[in-house]
């Protein structure tokens, strides 16, 4: 099959991988000329440009660019390629996107492979990225059942645990675990910037360890990503917040009323919950 | 030197493997008399018992309890020792300890190694815990040089990053990069429990990926650790948990208003700011 990527960064760089390996031929494109030798050089893609016309004889394209351009880039793709092709992309929210593409494009199928890192771009593109990784498509009742299919059985290649929802399904139960973390983490380290003894903070910076380093993981990744969660999923992440800030204000309460039986009982049951989310 | 090890749990019987190891003696005490052969049976101490009468002829102690029973410990073991022995703890807070233990016993300083796993006791005690990581020691102007100097010596065998400052400076430290990152990612369970609709739990549960892995560690951690951390730093705790709670509505207000550019404006100064703490 021939596939092609739009946005040569981790995801797009590390789907040409797989599917390179996969006996795929793959056809990549960046708007960066320098993205696009490395991704050549690096063995991510068969054949790079920032011309999307090298598409025109793609079967399959994976739109991955941030999801502020997703819709950009789908109208400037449309006039190269056939009619026959197939589009998916690997934003990490749904709704808007599905709702914003589908119209332009019947062969459309949103997707969002769970899979990342700290760092971003094609330099830390891998093998592997997607295995063992849930990967989610949402399908609508407009989505034809061979898109479905088709795209369906190319990421379950990926070795990806593969999963089908709803678009509005999707977005509410990744701004639980995955858009809240990344705001309570990103809270974290500037709650811990707002020190305001400058030897304190040092000793704290001194002291941090495993514990601080996973807690902030994500809240000290890539911003656009936060940013763009936060813009094309609002309402749910605004839920999940006003969920967070009363979770919060529980364990304050308790702290000040030195209830210490209440507090372990909740520590308890957050130890028993987090077993089911992993 | 012979060491002794007052509760052989993850501190206490990593710290034996090491000393051990290292050539020395290592005597451990455990009420219980199943994790004492535990413990002898996986070599984390030469001899075990729950009388603390084994330790009689110990050089130095290592109080390797919960919070909540060092001073007892103490308290108990005082009438077995030697006038010339050295103790110390490993406990999460200092002030309180250091406070309620120094007029107890002259030649004791305070402790805390930042080395953690999610699971506890004797079976995931392991070498070389406590290499690489944080190692805290807590002298104040009543300690004597002797104590400080053999303790610190002790330590820094262990290949651990072994650092001085005074107990109060070591809990507000820790209060921001170890007890607030507990509570906050305990407060994330806690808010994803909140769903209302079982179905969406349940799609949350399968979409968790290393994100959400990472950002609920600590929080789905040990429960008593939590607790204690708060009891006995619980003005540190509250004070920094009034800061992540201003962090936060930060965040939530700038979503609110859609303000996109001071969202990432925040973000990127998260990332940056991450560095300094890793």
């Amino acid at each position: 099959m021939k596939i092609g990527i739009v946005g040569l960064g981790l995801i797009g760089g590390s789907l040409g991988f797989d599917f390179r390996a996969l006996g795929h031929y793959v056809l990549g494109i960046s708007r960066r000329p320098s993205t696009c030798e490395v991704a050549q050089a690096k063995g991510a893609v068969d054949q790079a440009s920032s011309d999307l016309s090298l598409l025109a004889t793609a079967d399959v394209i994976f739109i991955c660019t941030p999801l502020e351009a997703i819709e950009a880039t789908v109208k400037q793709l449309i006039p190269h390629i056939r009619d026959t092709t197939m589009l998916t992309d690997v934003g990490s929210v749904k709704a808007s996107v599905v709702q914003k593409i589908s119209p332009l494009w019947p062969r459309f199928i949103g997707g969002h492979p769970m899979a990342g890192k700290e760092a971003t771009g094609i330099e830390v593109a891998q093998a592997n990225l997607f295995a063992q990784k849930p990967y989610v498509l949402t399908p609508t009742a407009n989505t034809s059942e061979r898109v479905t299919a088709t795209i369906t059985a190319l990421v379950a290649d990926l070795d990806a645990d593969v999963h089908q929802c709803d678009p509005a399904a999707h977005d509410r139960a990744v701004a639980w675990i995955s858009h809240l973390p990344k705001m309570a983490s990103a809270g974290l380290i500037a709650a811990c910037l707002s020190e305001p003894e400058p030897a304190l903070l040092a000793l704290a910076q001194t002291f941090a360890s495993s514990g601080f380093r996973d807690t902030s993981r994500v809240g000290g990744g890539n911003p656009e990503l936060g940013w763009m969660m936060a813009k094309y999923n609002r309402q749910e992440v605004l839920r999940t917040l006003s969920a967070y800030r009363q979770a919060m204000d529980e364990v304050t309460t308790l702290i000040e009323e030195s209830d210490w039986d209440a507090l372990e009982a909740l520590f308890v049951q957050t130890q028993q919950a987090r077993a089911k989310f992993l």
